[in-house]
């Protein structure tokens, strides 16, 4: 990491721009996009922040910390609640205490520890979760509540488990170019690591820099391909879990069709069965050939059209990013108005200039006007650059009283305009409502033949004191839509705490009472991330 | 189906050839592969064929029949276990009644009415398992110990539910290309009925002309494709099934990160867990590009790293099937000695001629040699027709006293030709104990950047009498090998009856024990085509 993690923003503290930046920033939105006169505030120092005193007395054959500042890290992931707490210096819900095992026998100690005292374990990887899923509340709701104290119900407290002990890259099998790696090795020391091999192992999520193997693996993670490889799923050949009843591993074999595959078991998982160790992971070369360019369209339509017939002749752009005007005015993109499609294609083996002529026929019968190649190689870095360093300008945007979130579903392409026009609607009002104005924006992340993933970013006024209370309002407003209208809560966010109520509605009663029949037997003391992607049942004390 | 279904064998009896043409077969195997005199029988009539009285009373409220013929038609899968019982005339493992329900209702009372009873249920597509997945018998071993009788342990009768009676498609969504059907469908009238929409689902087990939507899904079967769809999984949308504890179904998205996939619990659940009703599945249109080649390869290694480096380049042929000289021999292509490659791209967007020349650059480099254009066309439908065609021949050598039998796997790259070689050893070695000869052939049906699936054929001579212990000691054997190192018991035959044992040294006793708590959750009674897949717990009665 170059530089030092804020203890309460996205990131490095290093790239909070001073006040002058952020100020100018301010004056864009004032002037852009309709917030009235903003106030920009300092966050508070590591000291002034608020922690409460650990009370769970550690097993002594774990490495396990109580150290403030390592609690205070691991004490919300990087979601608006929690960027909002933290700016205040709120850091109620801290765990008790930091356990940092160095291989499986720490944790399976560790895992018996907390069972026979109960005490909560949550999983941490590199704690970039948007949905509550390390927040150490086990009975609230990780913001959705208004959570600023921790709630750990009957539990005797709660532990954090670290995964950076377990960051090695074990084997590389260049043969079958695939390696075993650690699932606390973070994005860039996995692609460093295998320099050497020259492989890669090619998924990009935008927490790339901050986020760990075993997180990607825990809770679905989406990377930068827009098609095909859209999830983390797509790269794993084989996972391997210490719960509390054992060992969970599937063999690392190149596919097979014996049973339910175990590894799904894992995938989304979100720590409530056990602790991801370990992975095999599929890898390959740098790409070779590569050709990208964006077209602009007058609608918004045109643009989704033309991504669904790109998508439906089954090419696979690597790069499909259909950003609306708002988007387009977001990303600072030279195209005021208009809808961009940012459209790639990378490959090994041959040339991709005959897929892009392809999709670029395409985007031309549905009216595409293709932006001539500098400004076309301009939105295309504009754009991967915003996309690293996105989640940085919510650090500014919270720091000058805006709220901003996201949130990001996939549906049915004969349901798109639908849901999209009942969510624009619904979230505007809610807006609206809660904030006294607001904006929203959608693009695509990633599309599939028989539908898109579209991605919202939404930002209001916010107001001292009410910010969780606001952005609740707006969230739920989203979410419920969202369901009604037959998507999915989330396509790569996770479920974590927050989106817990819409995924049980989601989900067929039945599906969640096998779920929780499989925790009851790896986990049978209830101790695993409680309150994650499960409702925490009842434990006995 | 253009015929009467064959009671004992394969397919239809119309393509049981008579004897005069099974003698011509008989004499190439005599002279080709070594096999002494050969005798060709004949198969009995169906009212020879012996079938215990059925012992449960039924349903009222749930069509049900103890037809004798209908009893005979869902006794046994398509296995060589299973085809030489039938052309001994042996049923004594017969269900007691197949259920013919008409819709989700029908099934619902009968799963109600059957935990009350303590009667086994077993879902019943097609009917083509090789694996034991379909025959009632609870506790044995679908012919892997010898069963030619029925154990039912502690259950009180046994009923085969057929799921022809749901076989509709439901709804086609032509904008999103993907239509929802019934279970029960089987894969030509899928494909009439999508015609009207320019749509196919693309997906030819070898199996195709007999087998259904629901059963592919609940075996995770294998298509045509060699590469990317690979598997029926990555074609589902979202399964929907009825269990003895309620509806278990996921939301039709095109894709979630909403937990772990509650798709991937139905897909390889053979059964275990409820009766899978119907689907959503992703469409397309028929390829407008195509192109073939046949390849030569004097040695079956160059082979090999030729096609480890095509798919390593992230090509993705439709077709990529290479075949050692034995499978060369069997499947009658005009190359004796050397192994082929058959190789295939099809695309709907663009031509694929360059796939091709970069693929067959690949081939040269590794030593192979491309046929000319007319014999490669000729290696390419004789592939194709054997490939549909192939189960026939089980049915004539059945006839003629020849063992013959087909295993499958998965296995990384780095470990595949330890595998093969102690494989090959160890099945010849078999063969000659057992039968006292024996031929064995290889090809790759499917491939991954990871690693081969390799396919297995093996014919040997028969004992009358002594078939279902010869077939054993073989089948063994290779499963052992397989599972000793590093391979899956099976990438598209799906686990059954025959597997198990094997199976349950692949996975983790951890995800056992999952299985078996959402087992025990889904279906209480544990009457869900028991001993399929799980080892059948104890039934209290």
């Amino acid at each position: 990491m170059n530089g030092t993690e804020s203890f309460w923003g996205w990131g490095v503290s290093e790239k909070f721009p001073e006040r002058k930046t952020r100020r100018e920033l301010a004056e864009r939105l004032e002037t852009e996009l309709g917030f009235p006169d903003l106030t920009v505030q300092e966050p508070p120092s590591l000291s002034e922040c608020r922690v409460p005193e650990p009370s769970v007395s550690l097993p002594e054959d774990v490495p396990c910390t109580t150290e403030r500042d390592v609690r205070i890290h691991h004490t919300y992931g990087k979601s608006y609640p929690d960027l909002v707490r933290g700016f205040r210096g709120q850091f109620g819900p801290a765990p008790d205490a930091v356990a940092q095992p160095t291989d499986e026998t720490d944790i399976q100690r560790l895992l018996e520890w907390a069972s026979e005292e109960t005490v909560a374990v949550i999983p941490f990887g590199g704690g970039t979760s948007v949905v509550g899923g390390v927040e150490p509340d086990l009975e609230g709701r990780a913001g959705l509540d208004g959570t600023t104290s921790r709630s750990t119900g009957a539990y005797n407290g709660v532990v954090s488990l670290s995964l950076d002990g377990l960051d090695s890259i074990h084997e590389v099998d260049e043969r079958s170019r695939r390696a075993r790696v650690g699932a606390g090795i973070y994005g860039p020391a996995l692609n460093e690591g295998l320099e050497a091999y020259g492989l890669q192992l090619r998924h990009y999520p935008q927490s790339y820099e901050f986020s760990t193997v075993g997180g990607w693996i825990a809770t679905r993670a989406g990377g930068h391909f827009a098609t095909r490889y859209t999830h983390i799923d797509d790269f794993v050949e084989s996972v391997r879990a210490v719960t509390p009843a054992g060992i969970l591993e599937a063999r690392d074999v190149p596919a097979s069709g014996a049973g339910p595959d175990p590894n799904r078991f894992l995938l989304g998982s979100e720590g409530a069965f056990g602790v991801i160790t370990e992975a095999w992971l599929r890898l390959q070369p740098r790409p070779v050939h590569r050709a990208r360019v964006s077209v602009e369209f007058d609608s918004f339509w045109g643009g989704v059209e033309a991504t669904r017939e790109i998508v439906q002749s089954r090419l696979t752009p690597a790069n499909c990013r259909l950003l609306d005007p708002t988007e387009v005015l977001l990303n600072e993109i030279p195209a005021p108005g208009k809808s961009v499609l940012v459209l790639g294609f990378e490959s090994l083996a041959q040339p991709v200039e005959s897929d892009l002529e392809t999709a670029l026929a395409i985007c031309d019968s549905h009216g595409g006007t293709i932006q001539d190649e500098t400004e076309s190689a301009d939105a295309g870095d504009s754009w991967r650059n915003s996309f690293f360093d996105g989640p940085y300008l919510f650090n500014q945007l919270v720091s000058m009283g805006v709220l901003v979130d996201t949130f990001e579903t996939a549906v049915t392409w004969d349901r798109f305009e639908e849901l999209h026009t009942t969510l624009t609607r619904a979230v505007q009002n809610a807006m609206a409502d809660a904030c006294g104005m607001g904006v929203m924006s959608c693009r695509f992340t990633h599309v599939y033949p028989d539908g898109p993933a579209p991605y919202y970013t939404f930002l209001a006024l916010a107001e001292e004191g009410r910010e969780l209370e606001q952005w609740r309002q707006i969230k739920s407003a989203a979410a419920d839509v969202l369901i009604a209208h037959g998507a999915t809560i989330t396509h790569h966010h996770a479920v974590g705490r927050v989106h817990r109520d819409w995924y049980e509605q989601e989900q067929s009663e039945t599906y969640l009472a096998a779920l929780q029949s499989m925790k009851r037997t790896l986990d049978p003391a209830g101790i695993m991330n409680p309150g994650a992607l499960l409702h925490n049942r009842e434990i006995r004390r």
